[in-house]
């Protein structure tokens, strides 16, 4: 064990992607824990879109401060304990921030600590994906949101990425017809080949329209959106009367302002149902996800992937990788 | 009766406001009618936001085509008649288009036709506001989209308009508090008090959106919307998590597309339902709106106003009154 934890620190608010120095490197000593408290190491980091609203601005959680501890999700085991409920050994998923070491605090700062059970043939960076906020993510967003029915067409933007390519299996599993749109033959490749989505859409490619009308013959049903601008554009264009939108995302639009909005005509004419989704309104029906995204993990009809960073001090790249499209599956930094 | 039916037609496709010539006055032979039409006189224009749209672009309606009678809906009487449904005399409402007769042809072009029932104590043009598309639209909006809950706040834009003072209405008779805005101080008194809103938040005053936080102390947990822009955004700012918001149009944007868009970033960090509403999917169902709508309206729980324009030729002026605030509650040219 080291003495230090090392801490990364949010100094400036990014503007576009993040520049050097706005997160940086700092050590504190290892925390003292109280009575109810533990301690826990961090293994491994969730990198997620929102972290970069985090910093930037208040949404449905207030900014990270400047100076304090960058904010992410994590999955941590519990070094030295206080609390009869995190033994030492426990393992936790939870608010670790991008740290070393964590404290659990369950009485005072809501982090969001869960204890995560040993499930054999389950890796643990699976309770940060599929088996975690991220499958809970898609999953809620489809069944209570997307609400698919056999024979409709689901198109998921960032399709590769971690959220969207689960949603998109989901939409397999309840008989839709799902196009995937994602950046590169490789992204594509992945969608359609492994995890059976009927058509990648490669949005680099300048004809990339062109193919997302080819690719869904009887207009959209459902848009799992994740990106927003210009690519959620072309997918409301091509949206059937009464069509829903569960929108889970907008990454274009966090960096780039203009990218934002979404036209109320096209609401209007087509009678569509936008729906902003965020999972921590879903947290007490969690097992009810987890239950469901399991069997269909164990069933092998759900497949991940993840993308692995190694290093703390990578995670500030990680963060920007999800803007440029950098990442296949779930993009995790290991500590 | 004339000889002639006179009609305006379009001409040209508005930028902004409808300027001279943009519909021009014609005279053409009134039409002959072969077996199964009936030839209708036009006595009612029904003047709607619509109106605008169709004149400028297809939407989910064609545009009116260049050189076209401009469409509209309005109230009629048959004169002469070979159809058996719609005998001489017959009051009907449907697309009559702004001009002085109009055919009924049941099996042809499809107008929507339908007969008015007699009843007592209700004038003719009820049938184009309160019973007719206006009544039908709130009817649904409110309780297929907004679905209003005892004590929740519901803040209706354009409130002293057709759509929204009968919708702020709804919300009143389901237990909402009910907050209309309008544009100046006779549209505010108006809806507070004839029709018994809560509150009348003036946008023309210069401290309308302290007004309106002012009005809305435990925020705003549905929003009927027709106006877009500056004012919905106002609005969405109040906004509780999980409210919803009842698309039914957006004057502003209109004419002015950079009014037109609604932030992505708003919808999710809320996780608001944005639901566009066209009257057209609840035809099916406008027996059972107009029947409570009679129900209330009989009983003085529904009060409604018209503002009349006389002549035909007056009707491009009435359209252009829709977007500078110039009626109150439902806009009518008497033909």
């Amino acid at each position: 064990m080291t003495e230090t934890n090392r801490q990364l620190i949010l100094r400036t608010r990014p503007t576009g992607l993040l520049s050097p120095g706005d997160l940086q490197l700092g050590e504190s000593p290892v925390p003292a824990i109280a009575d109810g408290q533990a301690l826990a190491r961090v293994k491994y980091l969730s990198i997620d879109p929102t972290m970069r609203v985090w910093m930037a601005t208040d949404s449905y959680m207030p900014a990270v401060g400047i100076g304090d501890v960058m904010r992410s999700a994590g999955f941590a085991e519990v070094v030295e304990s206080r609390h009869k409920d995190f033994k030492e050994g426990a393992k936790v998923v939870g608010l670790t921030g991008l740290q070393d070491y964590c404290v659990i605090d369950p009485a005072g700062t809501r982090n969001w600590f869960q204890k995560i059970p040993p499930i054999p043939f389950v890796s643990d960076t699976t309770f940060l994906g599929v088996l975690g906020i991220t499958g809970i993510t898609a999953y809620f967003g489809m069944t209570d949101i997307g609400k698919p029915q056999q024979g409709e067409t689901l198109v998921v933007s960032a399709a590769a990425g971690a959220t969207g390519s689960i949603a998109g299996q989901i939409g397999k599993i309840q008989g839709c017809r799902v196009v995937g749109i994602a950046g590169g033959p490789e992204k594509c490749k992945w969608i359609t080949e492994e995890l059976g989505f009927d058509a990648g859409v490669d949005y680099k490619r300048p004809d990339w329209k062109e193919e997302l009308a080819a690719a869904t013959p009887k207009g959209v049903d459902i848009n799992y959106e994740n990106v927003g601008g210009e690519i959620m554009k072309a997918v409301l264009e091509r949206m059937n009367l009464h069509g829903r939108v569960v929108l889970c995302g907008f990454i274009s639009g966090y960096r780039n302002r203009e990218a934002e909005a979404i036209a109320l005509g096209t609401i209007i004419v087509k009678r569509l149902k936008v729906q902003g989704l965020l999972v921590s309104d879903y947290m007490d029906r969690a097992k009810e996800a987890i239950t469901q995204l399991g069997k269909w993990k164990m069933f092998g009809k759900l497949k991940d992937r993840e993308t692995i960073v190694e290093g703390l001090e990578k995670a500030p790249d990680a963060i920007n990788m999800l803007f440029t499209g950098g990442n296949i599956g779930k993009l995790i930094v290991k500590v």
